[in-house]
C-alpha cells in the first residue's frame, strides 16, 4: 500500500509501504477514507520530536473502514465505519483505569503515527480497538466525523473541561488555530456569557466569529486590557492558551480573573515563565493536559444531533495521494489560510450535512 | 497602649500608640492575649511590602479578649475570647459570596497590620468582627489557638485542600517551617499512605517527623529520586510548594506524578520557570492561593477533640514586651531553630492540654 | 397602603395595611413595581402552610424601586430599581457562609410573605438588604426579571445543578407548570443531548416545545418508555420532579438510569414510596433542596444577554389592585392556561425587549 | 473437586462438583485459599434471589493462588496470590470506562456466586482476570485480604466516598454488622470530627467502639435525639444505612442535617417511606450504589501500610470442608457473635500482621 513516511528531520513522502497485518488479538486493520493533518505532525516534520523514528508512517487522526480484526475484538467488525481516536487505550492500567488514557502505561497513549506506523496511509493497524475506536452514527458525514479523533475532544477535555467553564462565564481563548477554534465551539456548550478570542491573523479572528466568539482581540492591541474592560477589571473565568509559546501563556495567566482558571492546551517546546510573585496570592488554577478522548462519544452524538457546529474548519480537501501538496498548504497556513485540510472522504459521505 | 510599629524598611519598634475605638457599627476592639509573629512580617519589615506604610502596627495573628463591639456585632460581645483571623471579610461582596474571603473586595482580605493596625499591640480594631473573629472553645488553650490564625488554615486550604489529597495518596511536602508543618499535619486528616517531607535543615526535617511525616529528605540530595523510588517512578500524587522560593517551586513540578497536584504555598518575591516543554502533556494541576480562612471553624473543632496536633510549633515564648526580642529570634531561625514564637498569654491558659 | 392581607384559611383580600417602615439598620424599603403569585401562594391560601399568622400580606416574588435604607445598608440607594429574591440572607450564619441561604438560621431564608409581609403590597420591607435584592441591569424588563425571583434560580439550583446536568445527557422533566418550564430553559444552558417534559396538559407541553424541550410525553402514556427507547433501554441521565405529588416522584425513580439523578424540584405534602428494593443497587442520587439564590446574578446577566429565554412564561397580566382575581386566573390554572400572572409593571418597562 | 452448591430454596451442600476450566482467553482459574460467607449468601441460600440458578456455587468472597490463564491475561500468572473481587470488569462497557464495574453491560458486575459459580469451592474460574482479580502485597496476610473482597470496598465506596465524609464532620452508621464496622473504620479515613454507631446488639456496638466509633446508641433508645444533642440540634452530616430495612432507612433520613447525606448501603427487599413533606426543603443527598472496588488497590495499600485497622471482623474460622458449619454459625449471628467468618487460610499465611 501507499504511506507517507518520515525519513528524518524534514523529509517525508507518499510512497510504497508494506500493508499492515494482524500482531495482536486485540488488533483492527481499517481502510483508511477520511485523513487529516495535526500541527503535531509538523513539528514531527521538521524533527523536533526525538521519539518519532524515520521510517513511521505519520497521522493520528481519520475515518475509515474496519477490513479485519483479532480474535479479541468484540466492539467492531469489519464493514463498520469508524473514528480512529489519536489516542489508544489498553484498558487496564491504573491510568486507564482512570480514564487518564493519554496517560496509559500498557502500550497505548498517543503512539499511532508517533510509535508505531499512522493513519496516513491506506491501511492502519489500531492496537486495542475495542477501546480505540468509535463507531460513527450514519448521520455524521467523514469529514466532520475526523475532527473528533483529535481537535473537538482535545479543546474540550483539556481546555473546556480542565478549565471547568460554566454558565455566566467570561472566557478567553489565546490562538484561534484550529484548536483554538474548537475550543471556542466546544466551551458554548456550557453557556458562558461570553467568548473572547485573541489571535494575531484577522481571517482566524474572522473564523472564531463564526465559531461563536462574542468578542476578538489582535494579540498585538492589549487583549488584556479588553478583557479587563468587560469584567470590571477582574479578568476572565478561564482563558485557555491554545498557540503554545511562552507570551502566549504568560498573557493568560495575566487575563486570568483572582479564582480563575488557566488551561494550557497549546503543545510547548520551551518552559514559559510564570510571575508567582504576582500569582501566588491570586487562587489560580493551572492545568495541562494530552487529551483523552474519553468524551468523544458524548462529542459525536452532539454533532449528530447538530448541537455542536463543525463547518468553517476544514478549509482544504485533497484527495490522499496528494499528501505532500497537502502538508505543504498546511504548513504555510499564514499564506494559505489554512485551518484543517483533509485527505480522501468521497466514498463515506452521507446525505445529511450537520452544520 | 503599646504597639510594634513598621517605621520603615529595617526599623521598628515596640513604642506608644493612640488606642484604637470603634470606628464602623461593625468594628470590635480586642485586647490581645496571645500573639505570634509571620514570615511575612519579617518580608515588610525589610521593606519588602510596600503597600504597608510607615506608622502601621504590624501583626495578623492573635487570640485575645472582646472588650467593645459596634452596634451592628451581633455574634460576639465583651468578655468573649476570640481568634483574631489573619483574614476580615466584608460577607457581601461578589468574592466574599464564594468564600473567596481572602480575596476580598468590600474592604476585607489581609488587611490587619498591612492596611491598617494589625494584632502586635496591647489592643486591636477589628473590622466586621462578626465574619472576622472565632469565638474559642475553653478546651482550646490560647498558645495553641493562635496558630489558627494563619499556618493551619492556610496549610490546610492552600496546600491540603487545593491540593485535593486523598486517602493512599503520596504527599510530597517541600519547605518543613511552620507552614510546611502546618501542612503535613493538616495533610495526615485526609489518611495519605505516605508523606515525604523535604527540607535543608535536620532539625526541620525532625520535626516533620514528629508531625506526622513518614520520609524526610534533605534538599540537596536529590529528593525527587526518593519519591520516585518510592512510587514506582511515577511521582508524587500532591506536591506543596512551602518556601516561596524559584527552586523550590521548579523542584514541585519535577516530583509530581502524570495527573497529579502542585499546589503553592509559599509567598514568592520572584518568577520562576515553568517547564511546559516537559509538563504540557502530563495532565498536572498547579494551584496558588491566599488563605480564606473557611476552615477555621472546623479546624479548630478537630484540634479541641484532640484530632489535630498542634505541639511542637511554638518554639519559644516570650512577654508581650519583648517583642523586639522575639522578632530578632525568629528572624534569625537557622541560629535559634524557631518555629513559631508566642508572646503573652498567660492569663487565657486553661487546663486541659490539646496534645 | 395597599397589601394583599392572608386570613385565615381560604380567606385573603387586597385591603388597607400600615405602610412598613425600617426596623434594622439592614432594612430596606421598596416599593413595588411588578409582582407575581407562585403556587406556594395558593397552599397558604388553602391554610396548608401553618406557620403563616392571619394578618400576614402574601408574596415573596417582585421587582421595585428602593425608597429608603438603613444606616448600614452599602449596597442599594434609593431610586435603584431591584429584584427582590424570594430568600434572604443574614449573610453570617453557619449556612450562609456556605452559600445556603435557603437555610439561613439568622433571621433570613424564605420569611417574606411566610413569617413577616411580603410582595403583594405597595410597599415591603426587605430585611438584610445587602444580601437579599439584586440591582438590575437597565436591559431586563421587569416583566421579564421577577421571573428570576423564584422560578428561574429555583430550577436552575435544584434542578439543574443539583442533577448535574452535562453537554450530552438525556434530561427528563416531569411537570410542565412554570418550574418545569424554567427547568427545561435552564437545563439548556448545559447542552443535554435531548430534553423530554411530561405532564398532563397539551398547553404546558406546547409550551415545553417553545422552551426547548426536544420531546414531550403525555404522563398517562408510558412516559417511561419513551425515555426508555430513547437511550437504549437505559433510562435518564437527569430526572427533575416538578410537580410535588408522590406518584410523580415514583415515576421520577423509575425513568432514571443506573448511576443517574433525580433531582426534587417539587414541593410536597405526602411522603412518596422510595422503592429501595430497586434502587438499592442502581447507583442513583436523589438531591431535594429550597433554592439559594446564589445563581441569581449570573441568571440576570445571561437574561440580560440574551442567553436565557424568559418569554411564554407570563401568560396573563393584571394591574395590581386586581390582586384577587389574578389569583382567582392563576388557581384555575387549567381553565385558563394561566403560568405565570404578572401585576402591576408599567412604569418600569424599558425598551429593550430580551426574548 | 468439592464446592458449596445451591439447590434451591433452603438447600445447599459441599459436594463434589466438576473442575471448572478457562472458557475465555480472558479467563483465570483460581486455587481457593481463604473464603468467607456474604449476608448476601444468606439471601440467596432463602430464595429471596431468584435469578440465582439451582446448581450454582454460591460465594463472592475469597483470596487465592492462579493456577491458569487463558492466552489474553497479562497482567497475573500462575503462582499469584490474588484477592477475588465480588466484581468482575469487562473493561470495554461504557459502564466500565466510567469506573461504575458494578453496573457492567459487558458481562461482569457482580456475577459470581450469582450468575456463575462461585468462590466457596476449592477452585474457581474469573472471568475477565486482568480486570478482575488484585495481586496482594506479602505483607497482607489472605485472613485480612479477604476483607477486602467485598465489605471494606463497599463501605469505603457505598457509604464514606457516596457521602462525601469530610474532616470534621458528625457521621451516623446504622447497623453495626459487618458492612457498618467496615463503614466506620474507613470512615475514620476522612477524619471526621465523630463516629456514631446505631445497633441493637451490645456486642455489635462494643466491635464499632474498637473499630473507631467515638459514641454508640442503642437504635431503640432514641438514637436521634444522641445525634440532634452532639450537633446542636442540627443532625449529622452523613448518614449511613447498614441494615437494609425500611425503618433503618427512615431514621436515616430524620438523623441527617439540613445540607446533608444518606448514603444507603443495605441490600434492601422492601420499598421505604420517603418522607418528601418535610425533606422536600431540607437539601438533603441521598445516595444508593452497587459497590465497583475501584477502590481495591488503595484500601489494600492502607492495610499493608497498617493505615487502616481490620482486626475484630473476623470472629470464626474454619476448615473450608466445614462450610455448611460456618453457614450456620453465620446465619446465626444473634446467638454467636458472628461478625466475618472465614474459611481455609492455613497455607497462606505469613508473618506479619496487620493490625
Amino acid at each position: 500500500m501507499k504511506g507517507f513516511v518520515f525519513q528524518g528531520a524534514g523529509q517525508a513522502s507518499w510512497q510504497d509501504v508494506p500493508d499492515p497485518g494482524i500482531k495482536e488479538p486485540t488488533d483492527a486493520i481499517v481502510q483508511v477514507g477520511v485523513v487529516t493533518i495535526c500541527g503535531t505532525d509538523l513539528h514531527i516534520l521538521k524533527g523536533d520530536v526525538p521519539e518519532v523514528s524515520p521510517g513511521t508512517v505519520l497521522g493520528h487522526e481519520a475515518v475509515g473502514e474496519i477490513v479485519e480484526v483479532g480474535s479479541d475484538v468484540r466492539g467492531v467488525r469489519p464493514g463498520d465505519r469508524v473514528l480512529m481516536s489519536c489516542i489508544t487505550s489498553c484498558g487496564r492500567c491504573r491510568f486507564c483505569r482512570e480514564r487518564r488514557y493519554g496517560q496509559c502505561r500498557g502500550g497505548g497513549g498517543w503512539i499511532l503515527g508517533r510509535l508505531i506506523d499512522g493513519t496516513q496511509a491506506e491501511y492502519v493497524r489500531v492496537p486495542h480497538a475495542d477501546l480505540s475506536v468509535h463507531p460513527l452514527p450514519a448521520t455524521v458525514r467523514s469529514e466532520d466525523a475526523v475532527l473528533f479523533a483529535d481537535i473537538f475532544p482535545t479543546s474540550y477535555e483539556v481546555g473546556v473541561r480542565n478549565g471547568q467553564v460554566r454558565p455566566g462565564d467570561t472566557v478567553a481563548v489565546v490562538g484561534a488555530g484550529p484548536i483554538g477554534l474548537a475550543a471556542i465551539a466546544t466551551a458554548r456548550l456550557l453557556s458562558p456569557e461570553r467568548i473572547i478570542a485573541v489571535d494575531l491573523a484577522p481571517a482566524r479572528l474572522e473564523a472564531a466569529h463564526r465559531l461563536g466568539a462574542d468578542a476578538v482581540a489582535d494579540a498585538r492591541e492589549a487583549p488584556g486590557q479588553l478583557v479587563a474592560d468587560l469584567t470590571d477589571g477582574l479578568g476572565a473565568d478561564v482563558v485557555m492558551e491554545a498557540v503554545g509559546v511562552p507570551e502566549s501563556f504568560e498573557l493568560c495567566t495575566r487575563m486570568v480573573r483572582p479564582g480563575g482558571h488557566v488551561a494550557n492546551i497549546g503543545v510547548h517546546g520551551k518552559p514559559a515563565t510564570l510571575h508567582l510573585e504576582e500569582l501566588w496570592s491570586k487562587d489560580v488554577t493551572i492545568t495541562t493536559g494530552l487529551v483523552d478522548t474519553y468524551s468523544t462519544p458524548t462529542l459525536l452524538r452532539m454533532a449528530a444531533a447538530g448541537r455542536l457546529p463543525t463547518g468553517h474548519l476544514v478549509t482544504h480537501t485533497f484527495p490522499v495521494e496528494q499528501m505532500e501538496e497537502a502538508y505543504d498548504v498546511f504548513a504555510k497556513a499564514a499564506e494559505t489560510g489554512a485551518l484543517k485540510v483533509a485527505l480522501g472522504g468521497e466514498r463515506y459521505d452521507v446525505a445529511v450535512p450537520t452544520d
